[in-house]
């Protein structure tokens, strides 16, 4: 096993849309094992639409991202090299160390993980098993308390978070799950299999008239992955006393000035409605329940998992970038073996 | 006493700001009481903000306002004939019949009140006492879910809702009450009568830089009368898991395009916070331990009830609109005997 870990730094703070030019490729010569650590070769690292909002300097629930260091984030490996019995050779870790090949450190900073239900590969740990999974089940569940007989709408429906909530919801009894997504292929896969009841393209017109027309008796959830636009046709939308959750506003990541929020803002007072935006990391004490609901639903094969996979981490930014333009069909990773 | 009752009529729906000539005065030959009536001459009636909203035919919790039909609203008065045992003559009432001098219903529309505590006018059930008092309790403690210590930023300060919204947040045990008012002598008051910590007049310059000015460590909960660019303002300075009440909107009621919502919304995402509209209504269970807290404030003046009195059913309009105008200081009430 190489000595050499190849790694991905951030070395600009984008301004608008991100480039190659932000990051540089950098090989690191590992130092030897000292007690107490592990050394891992990574399977698959995670690239997810949150660390757009850390490439950048502003106060939020987690630091910047720092310059001139490696790319964080959740990753899955199997240990090469150990010096601790919890953590033998070839057992399967999750940690955070991100955008590297190969990465090592103290054994407290990874976490053993079962084998992966039959026929998935490790990467469903950073997906509908990971934080992925569980954002969107506490998002639906707990923070906008989704009931049985709701109408739920979810914007990025066809992304890692997006298909996961779809299919929660319509496992956990919602009368009507409505997606959007950004092309005829995506919209398409949500109804015929990610089991939602109606779906469209939010580039073929008003998101406003759209989930009107798919929602004609208004809707009771909204999770949003997107912000902008949704937000304002869920607010337009919505019954009395409706909760959204607003997980991500990835129309405006990349946005070099201010944008408008919606214009209906007045509907959350006439209406009753909830807005609450979350942070997963406060939830994590749901993590066994939800290992166990989520666990049961892939083994029996009532949700599916889908992803996108990157070869090589050297190409992490193209995958990121690939990610921001919504390439992926469910979860985007990057598959680090050499 | 009279058999003639002098009332307002809504006639059109306002686009805009109200006028006279949206309303009309006549006055209506009241029935002999059937049995089971009684008749009530007011002594007060209110008029709020929300009634704005009801002015025009949009989608909301309550129904708008009949074009034709008198306007309905909270008003407080004392039985002159009755035909029931339960509600004698010289009974304080409160009803809903709103903007009238005389009322006559049925007595199950007319719910009996105690005399008000000592030195305070019947008005104060339509205040610190009554739909306004709960309104700011029930929106602070449960669905902001105020706690001690928090620093509570209210707008719209020093109007009925606000100067309640304060005190119980002093009483309740916020570390830190900030107000905003549009006037220098009603931000004053704000420090100097109703307890508040600080308070701007947001005419002075940016809500933004203010509300930064008078919170430097940030706020955690929020109680939104306005609405535009203090709502901004509020989710520029929230700390994490900061939770806003959305009680009204009186920046925009009399917009005639419509008002694009603040620019910073993705805040609720990267700071986890939580923004609620709601209704009073939904929160009635309430009133018997609100009326034990406030009316205990209220005798031993560790909270006060101030408003402001304009005479003459037939000035209603006239007070209407200046509480449209904010000339009110606490609550805008029209009293109504000959």
């Amino acid at each position: 096993m190489s000595d050499v870990s190849t790694q991905i730094q951030l070395v600009n703070r984008p301004h608008g849309w991100p480039t190659q030019d932000d990051f540089r490729t950098v090989d690191v010569e590992l130092d030897q094992l000292a007690p107490g650590q592990v050394r891992v070769a990574n399977e698959f690292i995670s690239v997810d639409p949150y660390m757009r909002g850390r490439m950048i300097d502003t106060r939020s629930y987690i630091p910047p991202f720092a310059l001139g260091a490696t790319m964080t984030g959740g990753a899955v490996g199997r240990v090469v090299t150990s010096t601790v019995d919890a953590l033998p050779v070839g057992s399967l870790v999750l940690h955070q160390f991100g955008w590297r090949d190969i990465a090592q450190g103290e054994a407290s900073d990874f976490r053993l993980l079962p084998e992966p239900p039959e026929g998935m590969a490790s990467s469903v740990y950073l997906g509908m098993l990971g934080m992925t999974g569980l954002t969107a089940y506490v998002g639906l569940l707990t923070v906008a308390a989704m009931q049985p007989g709701d109408t739920v709408f979810v914007s990025g429906a066809a992304g890692a978070v997006g298909t996961a909530v779809g299919q929660i919801a319509r496992r956990k009894g919602a009368s009507r799950v409505i997606g959007s997504a950004g092309s005829a292929e995506k919209v398409a896969l949500l109804t015929e299999r990610y089991g939602f009841d109606a779906a469209f393209n939010y580039k073929d017109g008003p998101v406003r008239t759209q989930l009107r027309d798919a929602a004609p008796d208004g809707i009771d959830v909204y999770f949003d992955n997107v912000g902008g636009d949704h937000l304002e046709a869920a607010l337009d939308s919505f019954n009395d006393g409706g909760r959204a959750t607003l997980c991500g506003a990835i129309a405006q990541y990349n946005n070099t000035s201010r944008t408008p929020g919606p214009t209906n803002m007045t509907n959350i007072v006439t209406r009753g409605l909830t807005l609450t935006g979350f942070t997963v990391g406060n939830y994590l004490d749901q993590t066994a329940e939800f290992n166990r609901e989520m666990g049961g639903w892939l083994t029996d094969g009532s949700v599916v998992h889908d992803e996108t996979v990157v070869d090589g981490v050297e190409n992490a930014v193209d995958a990121f970038l690939g990610l921001m333009r919504g390439v992926n069909r469910g979860k985007m990773v990057v598959r680090t073996q050499r």
